[in-house]
């Protein structure tokens, strides 16, 4: 009972703060990367905190060994959907529980909830779940042992054991992803994929890290979804929001004094949605020996609203070669499998 | 029963984030005002939140007039000790409890807790006790009436109400020290340079300054501009906008944790434009040895727009003695100079 | 041919983000500053990675020596200026290149250009030219040499050896007029309370407001913990931490807009702690009518520590007249009742 108590301390929380006008575009709605920053500070804050509770140590017998303190660094996002626009002045909260562990990883579920403290109202704007791996301090090359959780039934434990299977084989189909780049277009034509195209470069500062120097995912995030704005709304010249990001695999730390540069391109137009493929890059600037590299991909889908926040026709994507005709088809696949995704679960639920 | 609990809903928050370099000083000790923010940022949220609650309304019959919407603003902080450091990489869990409501004011009492998530330690770093007092948003003079809180106990209720008393009687007492003023200026005249002479002080945070520890020439420009654009608009009660800044020479480097003052004043005014010489000091606080030192100097020159941004005449600088006349010349040789270049340039251009 | 390109490389750059809130006025004008900081940034990361590539090293042989790492200072912005304003939700797009080399500094020009995503409207806002030198990370006073760049032209390099030689010998013309200072302040004696006081002032901003225009009391607080935090570290140039903090009455409310001055000054030191008297004045710039006025003032108590973290003894006030003596001895007052009341407070619990 009281184990169960202490669990339950160690293994939930929540953060909550006021949206300000800068995690906000101007008409209002607050950023898709300022929701997954939060998201990820809380998975962060959780994940951290298990891996460095004594699984072993009794109270009467507390840490015999020095114990080897570790950090741990977001390892993969599934795919998560922005259910409701918040905005600024609403209280965002977000809550945090770990669901599964295995050996190395920390599965983290999230639910964010905007409250508008004027009137009451309470939504649910997104549940997400990431993945975390702590890594030693002594030694960041190293991986530490997670503690385990208690579970309230087997099916619980045998359905996070299903859940960590399918996310460690699709982690390494996307590895090989990584290779691609994007050019630079002169004077393109109106709604290609040269026309939106973009990159920004972030230089990484203090705050974006951990005490430990590797930049926080939830930051990384941030700046991914700027750039996949930028791509939208220069295609279709309207309000736009996010609407869903697939799964994010970060396959190599970032580290404190890198420049960060991340560009994006639409890749799939569907009637009303918008998909971006965006990619990061990590440059540390003084260490030449190096050099830059890939640290992260991502799909995000966003969509165009009018005035009164209703949906808007989005112009199709004009594709110009056989590698865009080839992105665009497998965005459709991608698009296809998330719309029968979500209908079978609308299904379920009723 | 579900009363009582959706009281404790409405009636109590927690807050929580990670404590980052740009939250303390160079020692790694988390500024006091930074706790103090969070603490208010709690109490902000909890009693606009209980102060928009229907008190009166039940759920059968909501609202059944328009309600009138408000939103809480501090009226008070009572005394509060710091009793332990915090540090970065902590999380600080901030929690306020609605203790106390008068007839148009509501107490907060907040804990603050500092937990570090390696070691699991966690110590109680503050209390506080906040007064609000909730305006309308249709009327911000008017003042709304609170809804009352559910006490456990008469005695709650009575300790509430001799907190208020005490409260009440201080700030009376209060008010007339407010008239004072730290060297009692003798007040300039209008459009003279000691009228609008401003100066500012910045304390070099993390993110100020490159991974070496000096600060970013571009982080200096920018406190520049922001005082000559606060002497601009001193001068002229308008909004202002930097048109251009003369070469800027960096002659010494500005280290982390210095002091940095920036003081501009107004040097020159043509029909539609307002020179100011600005100069940076870097006070490097704890290295008693060295001193302050003058860093870097330049001129900014401002225009006045209206409404629909416009330029607008600017009112010419009044000149008190000799040393300001000798400045005026020299600032109009500047702007002569410049507005032949420009012309020439134009020229050169067709 | 694969050399040039390779050079382009490494010697442009182009950096963009969304121009946010807190980057502009209330009217939505982006600040210069927030420009001239973005210009810089992008300056010193190309100027940065440049100065870390081996110019001698060959792919067949890189880096037979340890090379020695460096960043590159700024140290000198030509005149720049601001042809169009730009405004919040525009996209600031900075582009930077490496246009000259001497032995001992690089000179980098950039263009800024505003792109309005909603319409596609671009504008060029402004043209920089920035000098850099590089420093030694193994000794910041040592001066690397600048690896060569290639010209196009045997003009286009005579050209830049000519804008050398010209901002070389204006930087040594205003390396005298830096002695000049505002308000030749009579230098006061160490340990006074003229020694220590200090001011700041802070344009309002959007993220410092309540959606409804206030100022958080919270973002007061920190402001006055900064104050008061420079006031003691001027006192004593030791690590200083808050103690406490008295009650704070909030008479009036800080409109958006305003400029807010907030000004300490010691008022009494016991063995191992230093009271700091606060005020904060508001000045509503636009709105000549009403004028400045005092919101608030109030007492910080801070002690000051070794690096064990350890209390030290600070040293007493010197006190240079009646009003001084008198304000200390009522300093004394609440520090006796402070105290008194902590004892009861502990002999209450135990």
């Amino acid at each position: 009972m009281s184990a169960a108590k202490s669990l339950s301390l160690s293994s939930s929380i929540q953060i909550c703060r006021i949206m300000r006008p800068d995690d906000a575009n101007i008409v209002g709605n607050v950023h898709g990367g300022t929701i997954l920053k939060m998201i990820e500070e809380a998975g962060g804050i959780i994940s951290t905190r298990h891996c460095n509770t004594q699984s072993g140590a009794s109270m009467l017998d507390p840490s015999p060994v020095q114990q080897d303190r570790c950090v741990a660094a977001l390892a993969r996002v599934e795919r998560t959907d922005f259910l409701h626009p918040m905005f600024i002045g609403e209280v965002a909260h977000v809550s945090a529980e770990i669901t599964y562990t295995s050996k190395h990883s920390v599965e983290v579920q999230v639910i964010v909830l905007a409250e508008n403290i004027l009137t009451g109202a309470k939504k649910v704007t997104n549940k997400a779940t990431l993945w975390y791996v702590p890594f030693s301090l002594q030694n960041v090359d190293k991986i530490i042992e997670v503690p385990v959780i208690e579970y309230s039934s087997v099916e619980q434990e045998e359905e996070g054991k299903k859940r960590y299977d399918a996310q460690k084989m699709e982690r390494l189909e996307t590895k090989e992803r990584n290779g691609e780049i994007i050019n630079p277009v002169v004077s393109p034509e109106a709604y290609t994929v040269g026309f939106s195209q973009s990159s920004l470069i972030h230089l990484v500062g203090p705050s974006d890290c951990t005490l430990h120097g590797f930049v926080h995912g939830g930051v990384t995030m941030k700046l991914m979804d700027e750039v996949a704005g930028i791509v939208a709304a220069r295609h279709c010249k309207t309000n736009i929001v996010t609407a869903s990001v697939d799964a994010i695999n970060f396959h190599r730390k970032i580290k404190k004094g890198c420049v960060v540069s991340v560009s994006g391109r639409m890749t799939f137009t569907s009637n009303k949605s918008m998909e971006i493929e965006v990619f990061v890059d990590a440059d540390p600037l003084v260490e030449a020996a190096r050099g830059k590299y890939r640290a992260v991909t991502a799909f995000f889908t966003y969509i165009s609203l009018d005035k009164e926040g209703k949906p808007l026709s989005v112009p199709p994507l004009k594709l110009e070669n056989e590698e865009e005709k080839k992105r665009f088809e497998e965005g459709k696949v991608r698009y296809l499998q998330n719309k029968a995704k979500r209908q079978a679960e609308k299904e379920r639920q009723q």
